[in-house]
């Protein structure tokens, strides 16, 4: 059975998340329909990030298994095609190797957490962005979150949720930088544990506004409870930004 | 009676223009329900430039009179509140001058226009870009958009429903740019006809596709005649991004 890979871009607003649910539209599920109507098959898409809801992807990596082989640009134009009314385009199809698998071959994920940070509300980046009126300190939110680089036991970041088998993850990179009104957070790692970016930036918003110490984001993981870290900030101001493989793989 | 100016973020998906129309609701009729709801005032809004339905805005001056002195701190987070449903935000207030007038004052008005280059249509951007799917080449597109630049009869590039009195025009500005994906016009005159950077878009784009030759744009605008030029480009891609004053009256 020939494997692909995809890279999908999607806006997270209208689904429930990544995987499909009982409760709502998901975009495997949008992903998965699309494929089936193209080609009359039913298949699973595995893809790189379970993204909550909400949340949005700029480049996601996502493979299946079809029955018969299939030029990747009709395939690409296919499933775009039939993706139309829903907000997810393919931006990339490939054949892949039978030992390609999105989620367990990726060595590492970014994403990308954007805050507006003045008074009025967003009118044209509205759902796309965590609007905050207080004014942040980028410095603060930066030296706090060098804490976090390396090996930690992430638990005070952790959704109560969380199904990974241990809280102990490697953070590669962690940057925040301000652009006009917005403030990005760059953050890199070969994987995350549920709600772990925005239970950070949730805490770092804390410490721009002046609230915590620049301590606190320490003084949080050492404590390794959920309680004494900050919220979760909301899901419309996060995007998984792109998945690295090894190039073998890729 | 004080005088007060706005700066307005808006998207303009949802409006048919910025002008109080019988068909449909407006960006003024917006802003000014919003006034009347805080102040209890009926007070007609001004504006810089009046867009067509589907044109966004990034910073667009306006002003109104009110009966009474109000802060402008209060004044903004008051409006901001009234228009929380509508996808529009007051960025900046201030009292002015009488002798301010957001339409005649201005000196300048400066546009975006942004397409989306690629083939698959776009999932986070949809109804704030142009998508074409053919790719352009922006160095052509640049090279035949400065044969605009200066004072010109731009009947070519002007809709039928247009009411300036002169189809000359002064352009100060065009430049065209890749960024990835996304390739920007920005264009800058003292004032522009109906459609004119539409128009303009719209020409550029069978150059930029080869389907035109670089002189097209120069032949079209010594023609004077709109069916010498190209197709109009959507509302979606155009964004009125400023309007500049002279600095007395700012």
């Amino acid at each position: 059975m020939p494997r692909y890979r995809l890279v999908l871009e999607f806006d997270g607003g209208p689904f429930v998340g990544w995987q499909r649910q009982e409760n709502g539209p998901s975009v495997q599920a949008a992903v998965e329909r699309a494929i089936g109507a193209m080609l009359n098959e039913t298949v699973t898409v595995f893809a790189a990030g379970r993204t909550d809801a909400g949340v949005h992807a700029l480049a996601m990596p996502v493979h299946f298994d079809l029955d018969r082989d299939v030029a990747p640009e009709k395939l690409m134009a296919g499933i775009n095609h039939h993706l139309r009314p829903d907000p997810v385009a393919v931006l990339d199809a490939r054949r892949t190797d039978d030992d390609f698998h999105a989620r367990f071959s990726a060595v590492s994920r970014s994403y990308v957490y954007r805050i507006l940070n003045r008074r009025p509300t967003p009118a044209i980046e509205r759902g796309r962005v965590w609007h905050v009126a207080r004014r942040l300190s980028t410095e603060r939110m930066q030296e706090a979150s060098q804490a976090l680089l390396g090996k930690h036991d992430f638990t005070s970041f952790r959704s109560s949720e969380c199904q990974a088998s241990s809280p102990v993850k490697m953070l590669n990179r962690v940057h925040v930088e301000r652009f006009g009104d917005e403030i990005h957070f760059k953050l890199e790692a070969p994987s995350f544990l549920h709600h772990q970016v925005r239970n950070i930036v949730g805490s770092l918003k804390l410490i721009g506004e002046g609230s915590r110490p620049v301590s606190f984001i320490d003084d949080a993981l050492k404590a390794r409870d959920r309680s004494q870290a900050g919220p979760t900030a909301p899901a419309q101001g996060l995007y998984f930004v792109r998945a690295d493989y090894p190039a073998s793989n890729w």
